[in-house]
């Protein structure tokens, strides 16, 4: 289990995300939180690599300042549509022209992680497929009050109010929520395989 | 949305699972709690029929003593794997063989809801495949250690240490979390249109 493979070490998750936190604490992990503040600019790229390369830079900026005992874990979750990715919205108007792009349609939740000590570093990333339900215009309006999109990937969160409006999922749930255990667990077992942890 | 169609109504949540009270807090669903003492035989009647036979059950029992303003919403979930039920375990024994059971195979997890007021009842249910990965026994000793399996139908929770064993799920989340969040929306909205709500 991830607890025990990560006993003895001084846990740190670099994120601010309140959802990842709840993870680790699902998880039974006692982490310290040293959230990173890097800009993450969306470019062409690959949105898989994209994320694990925001998960690495965060990663990175808290390694450098960690000791021997120390286990860096970042991660990053990005929103894809029909090939283009939909970030945080920027405002009500820009979270209702993405909810008004997702309604009644399929899209890809990606997150990448990276998972490292000071000697050696580990890379993955998980999809998951999310198809949303039609959302009427009041119903967009109704959500854009709760304020629940405005500081998420895509403008939704799967966890609160949103999850009225995902009709299912394929692949792994907590990957949309921000972190995907299951990728975690098979990194850092094959790390400790290695003898690298 | 779900809270603005309940507004004005006193809703009773018919179900002692913390579970399903998390979900209600998660979507603003302000309720009481009134949790019947049923005992759900397990037959070998088809899984769904029987999810929502002990689901109309509990909120039967409820809407006995209900007054024109309540809505009483009721729910029961089971976990099928190659057609036989797992129930709660009786014993860390029972826990032992039925993580055993689900080790790298696919289940069913179904969840039988009935929301009804003093006029009317609507029963429904949904269906979510969850994917488990390979146990050793190691981890299995480790998970009913933890006491988290001893109090949930199949011996596991998706939300707590049980999220780690899972790949993937094909379908709504919530549904095996105890509460298929969306299928009971279009519920309570076909409810309304019918003027039953």
């Amino acid at each position: 289990m991830i607890n025990k493979i990560l006993n003895g070490y001084n846990v740190i998750l670099a994120s601010a995300s309140p959802r990842r936190r709840e993870i680790f604490s699902l998880l039974g992990i006692k982490c310290e939180i040293r959230a990173s503040n890097i800009d993450e600019p969306i470019s062409a790229e690959d949105p898989a690599l994209q994320a694990m390369k925001h998960a690495k830079n965060k990663c990175n900026t808290v390694l450098k300042q960690a000791s021997k005992q120390d286990l860096v874990v970042a991660a990053d979750t990005i929103v894809v549509l029909e090939g283009r990715i939909l970030g945080k919205p920027q405002n009500q108007e820009e979270a209702r022209s993405f909810l008004r792009s997702l309604s009644g349609k399929t899209h890809t939740v990606i997150t990448g992680i990276c998972t490292g000590n000071t000697e050696c570093q580990r890379s993955a990333h998980e999809s998951t497929q999310v198809c949303f339900a039609h959302l009427s215009d009041s119903e967009i309006e109704d959500y854009i009050n709760t304020n629940e999109p405005m500081d998420k990937a895509g403008a939704y969160g799967i966890q609160g109010f949103g999850s009225q409006f995902i009709t299912r999922i394929e692949g792994c749930y907590f990957n949309v929520m921000g972190f995907p255990v299951r990728r975690f667990y098979n990194t850092i077992t094959n790390m400790k395989l290695e003898g690298r942890l």
